[in-house]
């Protein structure tokens, strides 16, 4: 059976005004490939409402799973919520659960929640919230979106809560063999063995260390004892051109 | 006149997978900024010919520029340039211009070009070749797809020569001023400068550092007068709730 899929939907403005670097895909990527659910799209989005709904509605029928990384802070900028409420057309409004949670976070800091800060706890109808122990104001789960922090800690934090909730899949293992030749030189038997080996891929990847220029294949799959047999037919290759 | 849009497309089973950090579209997002392009979508797809034709026609209806980052090596894992003749409606074969500059590099290396190697100037019927400083492979452009290499240093050496040659708008300038107060704290505020200033961006980045928690607020847009009367009303604030 393939592994589920799913997207990731980062939403802010400051990711593609190159103010910052993206972060939490990455993140993503290594835990899902580790659980066994292929992820199959990255993409960032402006903090624009109809937007966020089209690429939410796109990414939710195609995937098994969609996440999404920012937009659900207290300020004006942040409107991911009201989005994803949107995109599910159901309502959205504060809830009690989410209120508390936050004004406890903040109690314990000295301080009273204001009503910019309550805005946090507006949780669209039917979603299941995302406690985490990092940040008073929770993400939450409706349908098959999650929709967590952009705050790198706080995503991490978040993640490792869902993903164990999740249908997961066969996990990716992957194996690296390095030559010390370009990619040219071995492009025809690495078609062959990619064509002889279905079952995996093979990825190419050329590298400059200094004066080398070399390639790092990359193959990945789910079964242990193909891995092996692909990677000592890399190893075999290697030995013929070295 | 509102700035024309881009986005980006990143070819890569390698940044799906967990294996390598996407660094091109950071680098991207900044050199638009700075000519007056408005980045508006990052998507990363795989290796998958349906999934990168859909995409490109997708995101070049939508956008003024498309810029493709990798899958234009010469193994059975770059499949880009096929794709974007598909995506176009197109023939495409080797191009004498293109293979003379593969063969030329590599004759400087003391190398002959193997037909994997010339798989690198199949170019569509109909683009512009990119050539650069770096690679001999070239990338390419057409109609308004630019489709350039995934290593680093050669995608920012192919994005040096096509950006020139676009048309441009106005540079988005940005300012950024440092509050030592959390979010909620300035929320008001900061939505009533939003909405009173609306040529502006207001971006709002919580951060932690150490025992602080603070708040970045970031102005952006393209009137510098504007500009400074925004920071300077954001001085204000900070001297309000220092």
């Amino acid at each position: 059976m393939p592994n589920p899929t799913a997207a990731i939907l980062v939403i802010g403005d400051e990711i593609l005004s190159g103010r910052t670097r993206e972060a939490n895909a990455y993140h993503l990527a290594g835990e899902l490939s580790r659980v066994g659910i292929d992820l199959r799209e990255i993409r960032v989005v402006p903090d624009d409402h109809a937007v966020i709904v089209d690429a939410l509605n796109a990414l939710r029928v195609a995937h098994a799973h969609v996440f999404t990384s920012g937009g659900i802070g207290p300020t004006h900028d942040d409107i991911t919520a009201d989005a994803v409420a949107a995109a599910f057309g159901v309502g959205i409004d504060v809830r009690d659960d989410a209120r508390e949670l936050i004004e406890k976070a903040l109690a314990a800091r000295g301080v009273t929640a204001t009503a910019d800060q309550l805005r946090m706890a507006r949780i669209p109808d039917g979603a299941t919230l995302i406690v985490n122990g990092v940040s008073g104001a929770p993400g939450f789960s409706i349908g098959n979106v999650h929709v967590m922090a952009g705050v790198p800690s706080i995503f991490v934090a978040m993640l490792a809560i869902v993903l164990p909730k999740l249908e997961a899949g066969t996990p990716r293992l992957s194996r690296e063999v390095r030559f010390e030749v370009g990619e040219g030189r071995i492009a025809t038997p690495l078609r062959r063995l990619a064509e002889e080996m279905p079952q995996l891929t093979v990825g190419s990847y050329p590298f400059r260390d200094g004066d080398v220029r070399g390639t790092n294949i990359v193959v990945r799959g789910t079964d242990p004892a193909l891995l092996d047999e692909a990677v000592a037919r890399l190893e075999e290759l290697r030995a013929s051109v070295g």
